[in-house]
């Protein structure tokens, strides 16, 4: 099967979930400065799924320019990652209003830890399906981030009780990490 | 016609309807753990009602691999499958939210019934515009998940203001038997 | 200047217009058959609503087939059409809201109007780009669908007061008489 | 890197975002002129905004038509601009509820001179990836309305607090000046 469909079905949740977001943002119903200031916990939680989310589809995009088709079990392993970036938009509405207190950011960053889990089933059901000797296989070899990420998520969970903000500021660094944009693909694909 | 903007629009449906879903899944204003588990009847028609979705957008993305070209009855064929699945945001609101009780449970079939039945009017309109020894005519040829689903359906209705438990599994059970991919379509294809 | 991505900008409004539209059909917080008879207005102005915007979208990707290339006229006139189609979700709640009143009936009807004349906007700027001996206005060539439809808004809006019944009748009239499929432009390609 | 996907996403949140602003004009609930009447400045705040995204929709679209290929750091730069047009619907709202009072005016304001220094950056990285010598960098070369937009911003920003009206004034005219077309990059593609 052709990659293009699954590729604008996801683009197109992609796009939805990353602009669904800012629906959290309510319009406080007075001009004041303080409403806007109240505001700041939930703008702040919305720039960091932004930009969480804007991760996820650069390296969705980068992962599927080495895809050359798709079957059944590719279309279910893409699923069940948009299922829990679905979730973004609520866990980050919960942990905004509530000001990152103990629980909303210990079930943030259990999201975050089950999006990196969903993106790394599909990476290895897409090179089971490509076969180990193949470009992506090759571009997606060594994956040090991907292995980082989820352990400071659990850091992050196990310490969300105790010291929230740290929790936040550990999401805030695997963010930062990832940013540093992912250039084994386009090397890999360059030979 | 070109099948290309029909599949674009219908992706762009989709992608929007298993998103929107998620804002049904409405964030609580405190952090406890109570708040939280009220919300897991909500989540869980979520969770059903994203497979189900999930479920069309696979097979029609199977399905739309094995057609040649639409005309105008396949246009609205494929609008009237997109009704129905429109009002699964809605059924799964008010099934979720009432704790799955004897009336929303059974309007949730009576959308899953209604959504098989259009899904099948479908496949008829493009087995008659193709031909009846067309591939897609073979690929669709003894099509017995979508004669059982149906009759779960309904079965599901009927009980569901004696046992909506019984009724909800039923339709659990019908998701899990499409979760099974459908290899009707990429056998013939490949012969 | 390629037609891609005005149909595919085209087509995630339309997405979006014919999927937000259900927002406001909000699930009852109980599960009484009366809370579900109440939302019956609600429900009928969603469906008109959603045949409506089908229509456009079916007359849309017809009448883009026959077109070759756009230009920024055109850019702005479809922009111009789709402001008109993204006022649909909001006289569709307030006719529905209102069981179908004087004013919000009439402003219904308006709306249809404004999209009406936006969409003969649209369709003469592409003729006056491909000029008049073109595929495209040969196939819009006698258009008396479109000089029907104002007619019957026209009435529609000036009874509204009146007999807001008739004015929603003549609505579903004119949807009715679009539903037949548009053949002109299937024909003269063809040709 | 193929520009495709970047186009799908940027076109799925372009179509999500000046769609989702309509969701704010919300239906009375009873059907009388003064409930209609009370929504014109809401209604007003959605017209600019619904054309300024047009805008930047179109100019996004004339220039990736002279784009031949994408990296990491235009994926980023892009994200960038279409984090700032996300939030065109709160500041809308914001500014149309509130009649257009000093701060939410100012905001309004701010947000637009963020859109624009994203755009520039946008412009800068795409044409730094091309080249100086590229059919992009003298498409885009000589851009004056793109200077005098931020300098009118910024005066609206800074009076807001003396006369909004005026503010809102400056705001208008820097769309129209965009209204018209800019024939810069098909020019230059011609030749």
């Amino acid at each position: 099967m052709h990659k293009g469909r699954i590729e604008a079905f996801s683009d197109g949740v992609f796009a939805i979930i990353i602009t669904i977001m800012v629906l959290e943002l309510k319009p406080p119903h007075d001009d004041s400065i303080e409403a806007l200031i109240a505001l700041i916990p939930v703008f702040l939680s919305y720039v960091l799924s932004f930009i969480y989310v804007g991760i996820y589809w650069n390296n969705h995009h980068h992962m599927f320019q080495a895809v050359k088709s798709v079957k059944g079990s590719v279309l279910w392993a893409n699923l069940h990652l948009l299922f829990w970036l679905s979730l973004m938009p609520f866990v980050t509405a919960w942990a905004g209003e509530n000001h990152f207190t103990c629980r909303p950011v210990a079930f943030y960053g259990f999201d975050l830890l089950m999006c990196g889990v969903a993106y790394w089933i599909l990476a290895k059901v897409l090179i089971k399906h490509h076969g180990h000797d193949s470009v992506l296989a090759k571009a997606l070899g060594d994956d040090i981030k991907g292995l980082i990420s989820p352990l400071v998520y659990i850091i992050g969970i196990a310490i969300a009780c105790y010291a929230p903000m740290v929790s936040c500021m550990a999401y805030v660094a695997v963010a930062v990490m990832w940013l540093i944009p992912d250039t084994r693909i386009e090397r890999v694909m360059k030979d």
